[in-house]
């Protein structure tokens, strides 16, 4: 099929014999246009079926009422529920969004942000990609349009940041596996040092050591891709060490229900011989059987609020520098992963 | 913070007193500009932070290597490993992704559709929105640029269209009951006729009518939201008939999932007293117990294949009208909740 280019205003004003100033005001209803005028003017650009260029119009008013997203993974779950809050947050304001994907690939994540800035978006919601180390590019960007980072986020970075409280998420994880009298807990991490992995290993050690329970580097294991497959695979290892943990605290769902798929392929008791606790409560931990104990991560309330902080900066800039981090509450959920009756 | 707004052409060449259409073809290293002026040009470019403005950019040359996506649902699991696949081809390709989700709302993707366009991606790849009838202002866009369909399709839309084999996917479904024995076979289906929803229940019909079975109306249940909550709560209505059904198929993996809850529940032996079979694979396929037997859909070579005829029309555009269907197809999984022993 051949395509048609699109209408643009010069054609317009060359039919109509006007000037395209003429033209453009009299399509934005500007008081200087006669009544006359703004008619012929729509009724043609009706009939040659000419569509206004959002993007010029946009960067003329400052405001396209579009908002950008860049997330390492789209198809990631819990990624899913944050965006399912952001789009129904701006939905509510007005606003659009578009959403794209960095891969986690650093070099496309600023390819990105870039094109999103170009395309004329009034502000960008943004998760950073795995090991973003230089964000000289980011802070460019920052210069010029707002930008609010949400779950994967740089202390580097001075913008509004929306996270939970994952320090203290962990601790209450592994605290509750302790107060059901576990003394060897082992942890499955990320190998990288990502905020959300350093935290939550973080919130570990403080539990431990507000009891007094020895660190046994054994019992930390680290997986670069914290997947189900590896913390099946992990959980083999575990179990074939001659001194076997009596609990699990994996910091994601997937990898602790590859340590119950494990678990329960050697008939490992869950919890009595061992009890398992993940982290996010997504859809899947609940479908596991046993129910996993997790951690319930509002992903929603995440992106209702980084649209709503977008929002404010878009709406109502200030001169002033927006560096205030957002912790989101979180509350542990338990199931039959740890619940010992 | 204070925003710059970004540099633009008139203002370096105010600076350097060249005409605009000559720093334009400086910075496009035009053969007729000296690569004197082409590195007075670049110089200050950079040092004034100018970034071209890519649409109008690839309004000029008709490519921004840019893809639009539309949705009707971006955190569906269905719909995230499809997005998966399309994201993973272009990127292999040179293309970059916007993703906008139409939350099932017409009007919401025809604007989108609209955006998106005027923003000046090469073309849209679209799952349409629930109960799309209306298709007059997708078909304007499609005279302009080209769209492909993918997943939930319409036959109004005169375009290349990448579905799975809908139809023959749930009759060997269906026969694959038929075979254990099943002579009894719910269907819990959508309420509205959504092209999947049709086409599964057209295989189920002719798989009965193959196989000399009566069809049931009490059998055939229907849901506005195709969720595991429905699919639990059909099933218990299921379960309250004097003659219990010996086998259910439920169109989506979700709602199978929510029948195995339910029966779970009245400690119904699955799938000696009563069968279940899912449709799409999904990863809760293989978490719930027992595993469900489901309808693999390759979503990621759906995403793939849909990339690869837009971007071939984007990039060989001819002046016929792309109507053919690829039809991608699945495979049967049987698994736990199907498997008599």
């Amino acid at each position: 099929m051949s395509k048609k280019r699109n209408t643009t205003l010069k054609e317009l004003s060359k039919e109509l014999s006007l000037s395209i100033s003429t033209v453009s005001r009299a399509l934005n209803d500007h008081p200087d246009i006669s009544q006359d005028t703004k008619e012929r003017v729509r009724k043609l650009a009706k009939q040659m079926n000419y569509v206004p260029n959002l993007f010029a119009r946009g960067f003329r008013s400052r405001e396209t009422h579009i908002l950008g997203v860049i997330v390492p993974n789209i198809s990631h779950l819990f990624t899913s529920t944050i965006l399912k809050g952001i789009l129904e947050e701006a939905e509510l304001r007005g606003y659009r969004v578009i959403i794209s994907e960095s891969n986690n690939n650093e070099v496309k994540q600023v390819e990105m942000l870039n094109t999103m800035t170009q395309f004329g978006v009034d502000g960008v919601l943004m998760s950073l990609a795995r090991k973003t180390t230089n964000v000289e590019e980011i802070l460019k960007i920052l210069n010029r349009i707002p930008i609010v980072l949400f779950d994967k986020v740089s202390s580097k970075i001075p913008c509004t940041q929306v996270v939970i409280n994952e320090e203290e998420a962990a601790f209450n994880a592994v605290e509750h596996l302790i107060e059901l009298g576990k003394q060897r807990i082992a942890i499955i991490k990320e190998t990288e040092n990502s905020y959300n992995s350093e935290k939550r290993f973080a919130g570990y050690l403080r539990a431990l050591n507000k009891y007094g329970i020895p660190v046994r580097d054994k019992l930390i294991l680290s997986t670069e891709d914290i997947s189900l497959g590896n913390g099946r695979r992990l959980t083999n290892i575990l179990l074939s060490m001659k001194k076997r943990p009596d609990a699990i605290f994996a910091i994601t769902d997937n990898a602790a229900i590859g340590a119950i798929k494990a678990l329960h392929k050697f008939k490992v008791k869950i919890p009595e011989e061992i009890a398992v606790v993940g982290f996010s409560n997504s859809i899947n931990s609940t479908i596991v059987s046993p129910a996993l104990t997790t951690v319930d991560q509002p992903g929603d309330k995440i992106g209702r609020t980084a649209v709503r902080f977008l929002i404010e900066e878009i709406e109502s800039p200030t001169n002033e520098v927006n560096t205030k981090t957002v912790e989101i509450k979180t509350s542990l959920i338990v199931r039959d992963s740890s619940l010992m009756v």
